[in-house]
C-alpha cells in the first residue's frame, strides 16, 4: 500500500525554521487528486526509537518522565532520536542505557510508525529487549529529567486499561506485545 | 500518576506562528527539577478524534489517504479535528459520515491518548462504532484526499502484523480492540 507512484507534486518549499528541537517546512503541493494546498507544514524530526525492555525476572524497565507539551507526567517506555550514523537499533540500546542503565539482552523489531504521517517526517522504532540486565548506572543528557522504575505485566496492563501510558507508539506497542502474547 | 503539581515553571512565553494548520508558542521553562530549558517549542492543535467503524455485516470501514509529511498512502481509520462547541463524540461521527456516509450504529470511547506529548499539546480520541449503516453520500472537505473502503477483521489483521497501518494512533486502537476481543 506505499504507493510511492501516488505523491504529491511539490510545487514551492523553504524552510521555516531550523532549530534544534524543531524544524518546520512550508511547501505549495498539488495532491495526487490535482487539489492545490498553497501552505503545507512538514516538521521534520531524525527517527525517534523505544524500547520494551524486561529483565530476566519479567519486570518492564519504564520511564516517569515530565512531558511540558501536554503538562503532565506520565509512565513511558524508555526512547530518544537516532542520532547520526546510528541504526535504530543502535539508539534504542544507546538510550536504554544511558536513561535506566539496562543494557545486554535480545533484542527484535516489534513495529515501526509514524507518530502523525501528515505533519511528521519522520519514523518511530519500537523494540522488544528480553533478558536485560542492569550494567551501569543512568547517564541522563542535560535537561533531561526521568527516573526508571521496574514493574510488572499486570502492572502494564493496570496503565494501559486506565489510559495511564499516554504516548500512543508506546502505547500501541505494548498493546501489540500483550495481544501476541496470547495468541 | 497524572500528577499537576509536579508541572515545569513557565519563565516566557510567546507564539512564532499562528497558521490554521500550525500554531508553534517558544517557551523559557524551568523543569521540575529545577533545570532550565530556554527554548521548548509547543505545537497547539485543536483535539483530534478517529473511529473504529464496523457495519451490522462486520466489515471495518478504512480511509485510503496520502499523507505528504511522510509521502505515503495508506490506509487509516476515519478522523479529522474537533470543531469549536462540539464534544469529540460529535466530532467523530461528522467525520465518519463526510468522509465515508456511514453513521448511526452503537458508538462508546476506546482509548484517548497523545500523538506525541512532548511536542503537541492535544489529545487524540478514538471510538469503536458498531453497527453502522451507510446513510449518505461522503461530502468531502477542499484539499481531502480520500476514499473509503470496506474491509474483514483478517483484512485488518494483516495490514497490522505487515507494519501498513503507521499511524500510531489508529493501529494502537486497532491492537487494542483486537486485543480486548480476545479476553
Amino acid at each position: 500500500m506505499e504507493e510511492k507512484e501516488a505523491k504529491a507534486k511539490i510545487l514551492d518549499s523553504r524552510y521555516l525554521f531550523k532549530y534544534p528541537w524543531l524544524t518546520v517546512k512550508e511547501e505549495k503541493i498539488e495532491l495526487p487528486n490535482r487539489k492545490i494546498i498553497p501552505h503545507y507544514f512538514v516538521l521534520e524530526y531524525p527517527d525517534w526509537v523505544n524500547t520494551i525492555a524486561i529483565t530476566k525476572d519479567k519486570k518492564f524497565v519504564m520511564i516517569k518522565q515530565y512531558r511540558h507539551a501536554i503538562g503532565l507526567t506520565n509512565f513511558e517506555l524508555c526512547g530518544g532520536c537516532v542520532d547520526k550514523g546510528e541504526t535504530p537499533l543502535q539508539a534504542a540500546q544507546r538510550e536504554l542505557l544511558e536513561e535506566t542503565g539496562y543494557g545486554k539482552g535480545i533484542w527484535r523489531q516489534n513495529l515501526r510508525l509514524s507518530s502523525n504521517p501528515s505533519t511528521n517526517n519522520n519514523w518511530v522504532y519500537n523494540f522488544i529487549a528480553e533478558d536485560v540486565e542492569l550494567v551501569s548506572k543512568p547517564h541522563l543528557d542535560e535537561g533531561e529529567d526521568l527516573s526508571a522504575h521496574l514493574m510488572t505485566e499486570a502492572d502494564i496492563k493496570n496503565l494501559l486499561n486506565d489510559g495511564k501510558i499516554i504516548q500512543s507508539v508506546h502505547a500501541c506497542a505494548l498493546w501489540k506485545y500483550l495481544g501476541q502474547k496470547k495468541d
